[in-house]
């Protein structure tokens, strides 16, 4: 399969299939098409419909597109790793909070964006945004106190994927959190396949 | 099981889970939370920490929220019904265009909100809307030239839920679609279980 996605220093969405495709050891080609360049629309929409990245490409030429779409097909096409947890009521619990932040905190991705080479604590700081962070920060510290962690609902998963990018803006911005949620922050920081994304975006941004 | 939702005449979230449970003949109590109102926002928390309709108590006691999530899990727990795709390539394409559904769109449900007793042709036709609406009804016509219709995906599923509160801000501003949209539309408006939500919404507004 390949994945098509947007500069690593900034695209959020494309961070997320990436990281839990790398996380889980499964083999894709990686196509990256760099955002806001005169003909980024043209070379997206010769992969996607949609016109936006990330895309899948499966093995029978198909394109799968939105992180939340393409992360379900991913784990449908490999139950052996449990994406999503094994457990219905987690299950559908990790469904919510995915889907919350596919469709939601349009504050925090408005005045936070994602550029992981980016140092700006306070920056974006609005009292929307702080709304926004609140209640992720306590949906963590929720979701941390059924599972046990050290991820959102036991090992990493499709959940954790989906607010990668949250934390790669934390990283950036450093709003005041819970010690719950830096903790956790960290975590998701040090795992190997974020790392991997983190120093490709560094590089990225470097050159 | 029981559904949470907001007015049916004003909330289109609401109305997607809503549709699919009833279309498909699935038993459950409904909790209508009137929106705008000074108390609305402490229901709601009352239910589900996301603060957002709709939301579905599972006959376990656990909130699921968000409409995607939602009918993810209604269609896991009743594996006898379609509800999405039964082939997988159309599955992931499903998937597709009912995330970029839940994500997308801004400009359309900025500017062309849900108002089932509203009818107002040509309000909110911006550029960015109209370009919002192009891409609509492509998706559309693309999805009923693959599967034949009447629905996008052949029968009445999750996909179609997922645009049917689309349909109800075409028949309110009537922007130009081409003939098959125009008769997609149609069949979505005439679906029994989007009929009865269509006459409730009125009643309730008539009030």
């Amino acid at each position: 399969m390949k994945l098509v996605i947007g500069d690593k220093n900034l695209s959020s969405w494309s961070m997320r299939p990436w990281v839990l495709l790398r996380h889980f050891g499964l083999a894709f080609d990686e196509m990256l098409i760099r955002l806001d360049q005169p003909d980024t629309k043209a070379k997206i929409l010769d992969v996607t419909p949609s016109g936006k990245v990330p895309c899948l490409i499966t093995d029978n030429g198909h394109a799968v597109w939105e992180s939340l779409a393409i992360m379900e097909t991913i784990a449908e096409n490999h139950p052996q790793h449990a994406m999503w947890p094994r457990d219905a009521a987690a299950r559908a619990l990790a469904r919510s909070i995915s889907a919350e932040m596919h469709g939601g905190f349009a504050d925090l991705r408005q005045n936070m964006p994602m550029q992981i080479d980016m140092h700006a604590p306070g920056l974006g700081a609005t009292p929307a945004t702080l709304f926004d962070i609140a209640r992720i920060d306590a949906m963590w510290n929720d979701c941390l106190a059924r599972s046990g962690g050290p991820f959102l609902f036991g090992e990493f998963g499709i959940a954790d994927a989906m607010y990668a990018p949250v934390v790669m803006r934390f990283n950036s911005y450093e709003p005041a959190l819970s010690e719950g949620s830096r903790a956790y922050a960290r975590r998701v920081t040090a795992l190997p396949a974020v790392a991997a994304w983190i120093d490709d975006a560094r590089k990225e941004a470097a050159r």
